[in-house]
């Protein structure tokens, strides 16, 4: 499994069509994003780039969905998480996990660029945060009782280098709608920051889970958002 | 102060023309990253639109730095934080604080559109933190004597729904080499999410801090990487 997968409808040529489409632009605004804060061209360079770059949104915002990604695809019953800022298909921002998850466990490889600094040569403390939150709640969600974050707590043990970077997360318990989960990045010294988080089973979620075990339904896209 | 404040030199002309270059620029790139998860247009749109970013990546590339920009701007002995993912007035995926501080306190309004998301609607837990440790650090910055995280706890009161948003952080208490501080996001319906963290002085901070107030020299630059 990859940072796109779709798990519920994987096999589905239309979806993978959509990706193949996806993950090259998603890649060159990545691109872009990086070289924005390492380019030393001219000031005429720029000003030029900007006005390509604003001419680029006015097309493809000339359709657009009033709703946001997320709810847009809600409806379906099944969830694509291509907009999510930390492994969306469709999101620039995100640094590209490369995931292997079991039940319960989840192991992503993942790359910080130049544009992921905090402190000179290391990862922003905050972005180091929002992967372990992301990669906890996979490994939650792996359970087949997704969470939404309750509490999360960091400890930097390290600063975390700019580079390649893997992050592992695994569900210590589950008790009613709580699941504990914890995690840690390791760099090329180690771990850097380790992670605790509790997670809650959304009503939503509770009462499909409630319905399907009545009606003897299966449930799909409860492991997506993760 | 807004959120590409140069603490130190605000009243540089060259650095304001630097400023007035990269703020659209930059705004540019981040209404690329809002569209990347918004369009609708067709297939055909999105092939041209990437192979026109890559033209625009590739022009850009043809002149960057080796170094990463906190690196490239830490010999001068002053700090930018251009690059850094959630103030950086050169990196797209901030997402555009504007920042009130005095000393101990600091209030950030900001904004998480459409690329920001994680479940449907509300803001992904991960930006949620994110932007709590940026803000948070900036308060402990306000001392003069700024902080890595050591150990940051969020806990997310409910959700926080997409759009405008305010960050407030303030100092609770200094002791040796650690600063203890205090904040919270607000949204349309009260507080969200609410964190404590603990932040170190680095160590060349503190032989710097020791070595001004040996030689009476005042130190440039402390203040900026918040």
């Amino acid at each position: 499994m990859n940072w796109f997968t779709i798990d519920d409808e994987s096999d589905d040529e239309s979806l993978n069509r959509e990706i193949q489409m996806w993950a090259p632009y998603t890649q060159a605004v990545r691109d872009l994003i990086d070289v924005s804060v390492r380019t030393t061209v001219d000031e005429d360079e720029i000003i030029a780039a900007t006005a390509q770059i604003e001419e680029i949104v006015a097309r493809l915002r000339k359709e657009q969905m009033t709703a946001t990604l997320g709810v847009a695809h809600q409806p379906a019953g099944r969830r694509r998480p291509w907009g999510n800022p930390v492994i969306g298909v469709r999101n620039p921002m995100a640094p590209t996990l490369t995931t292997t998850s079991s039940e319960g466990r989840v192991e992503s490889d993942f790359h910080c660029g130049a544009a992921f600094e905090g402190p000179p040569g290391l990862v922003h403390g905050g972005v180091v945060s929002m992967v372990l939150d992301q990669v906890l709640g996979h490994a939650v969600g792996t359970t087949g009782r997704p969470g939404m974050t309750g509490t999360l707590t960091i400890v930097y043990r390290q600063g975390t280098p700019l580079g390649d970077l893997r992050c592992e997360a695994w569900v210590e318990r589950q008790e009613g709608v709580k699941t504990w989960a914890k995690g840690h990045i390791i760099g090329p010294n180690g771990v850097t920051a380790e992670a605790e988080g509790v997670f809650i089973l959304p009503r939503r979620v509770r009462e499909a889970l409630a319905a399907a075990e009545a009606g003897g339904e299966p449930i799909r896209g409860l492991r997506i958002f993760e």
